[in-house]
């Protein structure tokens, strides 16, 4: 095993995303940060760099100078992957780029902003057999991977509902036109794609839906709103959601909750019992039952499943977050590239693939076609 | 003022919902239990009569004997109202006799099977000029009762979304077959009606949207599951809101979601502010808002409406409950009764009427018709 | 069985204790209120007495007054036993009148001011072979029952460790000159008695750690605090307590600890398990252990013991507070009276008795010794 | 500035505080692990630094070896400062000996095994003008530093009243008999020094109440238990606390409290407001107050003090742990060290030093010795 090599793409000083990229990254030691395409202009890139302790030669201009020189570098210290932290907009072009150059890629989500482009990475990362990790990066909490672990196991027996919302507050106002560029890229369709606050973190709610229950959701019925003054994309959205096996549920996402910070929580009923999760405290996974009494199980802590011990660093009771649970998605890309670049079979590794981001995409796109038939169902497939 | 008589129809030993009546009428020492036709029989009357101590001449084989004959004895000691506690399609046969023979009613929910014989209620407290309470326990609650108050005193500013479900999992499995008797009547229609969660406790759930928000639901596109073996009503059901004023929101309930016991909860987002209350931890509104820290309200506590305050009986940090909740309902039915019967006036009385009747039976019927529509949406009105 | 006849002692209008145990003894349909001498002239006592709806005939003057004439009522008619529910000075001589007279006796806490009246009063008791209950009313909550019942049964092992606190906030100001009553006589020792608010809430804490756990506490070492202003009697205070079979612990009450309402918490800690119980919110009691996950108990939901459950009145989930626990006091009273009058032999009854009224006299006055001794240890026997 | 280079001492692969170390050390990218002797022999040393991905040149036999060879390589390659994440008999040699070579120090607490040791190591950091940190990690936390600044600037008022417990479970049973080498070197006072839960946990407790009340403990009353078979040093404790200014308090801690897995929580009572913090959901800091409801402050949420700003590095609602605060520790050491390299003056840095080393070590000796005289008050002066 060695250290892997990262390329970063997007991500600049001041960027929220790029920075939790370079953290989760670096937290378990197992890959560095030797380059990166950091900014629009060869001059913000070079500064990004210089601040990261970047040697200036490796802070490129753009995305294809680095890829293309990169890999004209000696194969023991150009970079391994690349890591795409751009709006969604420029996310399908370096990851393109990348896999046709020989490069694994690490790429934020949505993956892209069609689904043509999303099936056009696909099959190139069949082709070249290079790896892709998509960073949803719930499911790298360890609580998360208990639930799926139980309800793989079967301890829910059969699923029959499912309720998960994600509500952010932050762009209840007319955030964007006071110069909040977080906020600017996400309302404008052109950099967003067709959905707003569907794109941005409805798709973690599907993506972490399916993860958990292991269903895959079948059609959708949404209804879109749209609050903020003069926007064109969502910031809101209630859907009904339909599953295999006959589950149902109901998926709610609001960038306008007012004074929700990242309220993220799933619940999930079995036949025989069900279970609570919420983002903000991440480290209790509260589980009932039909017969006994209400069970909270922690990180590290009794009767848990080996795949959510491999995704504690430190004791019960000492609380990890979201930059570790980041760095799980890190952490089992690499694990899994290390074990590629020398030949080792691993398991089947824990971390989002090309093939969640097309259901990703698909998503967005079947919710904003729901929504234009006034809620009408749509189907995922 | 004096204790005004009350006599119950239904509620014989061993029911839940009898004894709920009883202990909340009787809190706070405004009402007394004179009189019931508590069963079937008249023995079992008889029997369930002695239990609570009343004379057996006025233990009632039947609702229609109960209601003549009181109708006959002095006034002073006559009963002066009915409550109405037996299952749903037994609501309102003796509530229009009671009004008819000139008695004051209190109803359980929901009001009636159908729309039309809702409105002859209504219509029949028009000309009667009788009272009538409907009784939706949970705007009974301190803590829900600040909450109206904040929304209509215009602190969350115009409401834009709204989330409420309402948990319970006591029907996971089919109960109904092993001689459980609140969940026999509950899955047979023609006692039920046409929903079964849904008129259980979806329409706890429309009620306190309505209480809370002010706001009306105008369309709802209903997504109904029928989980358990057999089941001819629905035990489970997801919806999309649409409010009056441009408001979204999403409602589920449950009787078959594993392990939870009574979980009762709304989210209400405003442009300024947003409140959450659990039911089942009764004693905190949390609040939250655009520009300050999370605050938690307490019954009794600082900051807050007169509604509110009227509404708790004991220090602040000392909880109330269920049946505290329960017996505001009363209070205030109490309270106005008692001034009407003098002839005073007093502000418009804060407990659910025949109108809320009407409105929650409508709510049902638009359900199982938006779910025979695959979704599709119906109006309310 | 019939219904109980109270005469109540203290409790005029505007009292809050009064109005409490006025709830509490009605709420299950056992006892009723026949007579008091609710207030220190006769002319409040009338009108507290009309408000309540009782004869002004038995409204009486005083204490001396009500029971004498009580006593001469025909056997059918007269009250049954006395509740004292004035202030702390107020205890010893009408218990012990009512006692000499033939009444039984419910008293609120602390049962007296010195020791040695508290003896007195054991030996009446003993030689009338009269009832008496002493109104703790936490330990009538059903999740500190099942507490109760989990330590006797051996689930948590040989215990080791106890954590009691109790904190309120409403004296960090001195109320007591502005007119607030409750403060007055609390902060008054000729009406408290050598403890302020040690004899008011730390009697509690002192209960619920010797009720629970099955242990006495054996010797103490108090710092107690007077904060307020001018305050001659501790209004906090902080514990070091030594229990039988070698347990440690300590307690903390305050009535200064700004913002608290009622924050009464216990954690208890043996070989194998521990427990945690916080009576804001009662209707939850947390459990750990050794090997298994955290496990969290509801009234009436599963895994409970007897005792617990005979402690709720109505489904799980469906929360009842601090008048269901004080009236689960007055319940398990009117049982066993119930049965004494009827010469039934029933179970020992679960309700605080005049033993433990001597034990929270020895407590305070052990506190308070110790206090003098700069916190050193003093023993409780 | 320049990314700085670290030399451990301790934290050979498989323990658990050098791995934390590592990862917080790493997490902003200021500083960069260049050398270890991590290891009691050189071949596990440099077994431990080949895992690491260290040249094996700087994986050295000894703290010594370390300290005199990495003396001698050039000044942009040396190590900058050492870290010290042995057992507690382990800190005082390798501590003086790296100051008296020209080394800065980062120490595990507590800092030394007597208070003499203590006192050497403070003149050496004043002698010499090296910059010393000992990795007190909770105040580290956002919502801790928010709750010192609360109290710094008076929002609660004068402090009357604190309540801490530090509370584990995981030696509840004997687990040093089984191989548990946390546990084995923690009981044994050649290792771990006159104080066992006292020194590894108390002391976080001591230092939390003295960094957010800004007070001093002046005197302890304290009762020492050993509940373990054949424990020699405690591994539970209740202490009386006095503070300056009348404040009193208790504090408790333990490590046989079965469940409780880091249960670390703090009170703090003023004349106008008080605050909570539970460090198993440290991102809450609960607030509460004469006037207004319950405020719950959150990192990077509304109305923070700068000091708690500059805690948090990603938004408000995902949350930060453990690694986290203990990474603000390194990185207030990293930016004090980089200014004091390049001659910058920066304000006094918010981090623990040799001074609360030294009143750590003195904590322990004095609850030591109260327990000795049966919990009569030591001075901790």
């Amino acid at each position: 095993m060695r250290k892997l090599r990262m390329g970063m793409i997007g991500g600049g000083i001041g960027s929220f995303i790029g920075d939790v990229h370079r953290k989760a990254s670096g937290l378990d030691g197992m890959i560095e940060l030797v380059c990166g395409a950091f900014s629009s202009t060869a001059e913000k890139s070079k500064a990004s760099g210089k601040e990261l302790l970047l040697p200036e030669e490796r802070c490129y201009a753009n995305y294809e100078d680095m890829i293309l020189k990169e890999k004209e570098l000696p194969e023991d210290s150009r970079m391994d992957f690349v890591s795409i932290v751009t709006p969604n907009h420029m996310h399908f072009a370096p990851a393109k780029f990348a896999l046709e150059n020989g490069f694994h890629v690490v790429c934020d989500k949505p993956m892209t902003l069609t689904v043509e482009e999303a099936k056009i990475l696909e099959n190139l990362v069949t082709s070249t057999g290079l790896l892709f990790a998509l960073t949803h990066n719930y499911p790298g909490s360890p609580m998360v991977k208990q639930a799926k672990a139980m309800v793989e196991n079967g301890d829910l027996g059969k699923i029959r509902k499912v309720q998960v919302h994600y509500l952010q507050g932050w762009m209840a106002t007319s955030v964007e036109d006071s110069g909040n560029k977080q906020a600017s890229w996400r309302v404008d369709p052109s950099k967003s794609g067709v959905g707003g606050a569907l794109g941005d973190i409805g798709t973690h709610a599907h993506n972490l839906v399916e993860y958990i229950t292991g269903l895959q959701v079948t059609e959708i019925a949404a209804d879109l709103g749209k609050f903020g003054k003069g926007r064109i994309l969502d910031d809101d959205g209630n859907i009904l959601l339909r599953l295999e096996n006959d589950a149902k549920g109901t998926m709610s996402f609001s960038q306008i909750a007012v004074g929700e910070e990242n309220n993220f929580t799933i619940r999930v009923y079995g036949e025989k019992g069900s279970l609570e999760w919420h983002q903000e405290n991440p480290n209790e996974l509260t589980t009932r039952w039909i017969d006994r009494p209400k069970m909270v199980y922690t990180p590290n802590g009794h009767e848990l499943y080996p795949l959510s011990l491999a995704a504690s660093r430190i004791p019960a009771g000492h609380p990890e977050g979201y930059l570790e649970a980041f760095a799980n998605v890190y952490k089992n890309f690499a694990t899994h590239l290390n074990a590629s670049l020398t030949d080792k079979k691993i398991e089947t590794p824990d971390y989002p693939t090309v093939s969640d981001g097309i259901k990703g995409v698909q998503f967005i796109h079947a919710a904003v076609e729901s929504d234009r038939q006034n809620a009408a169902w749509v189907s995922l497939k």
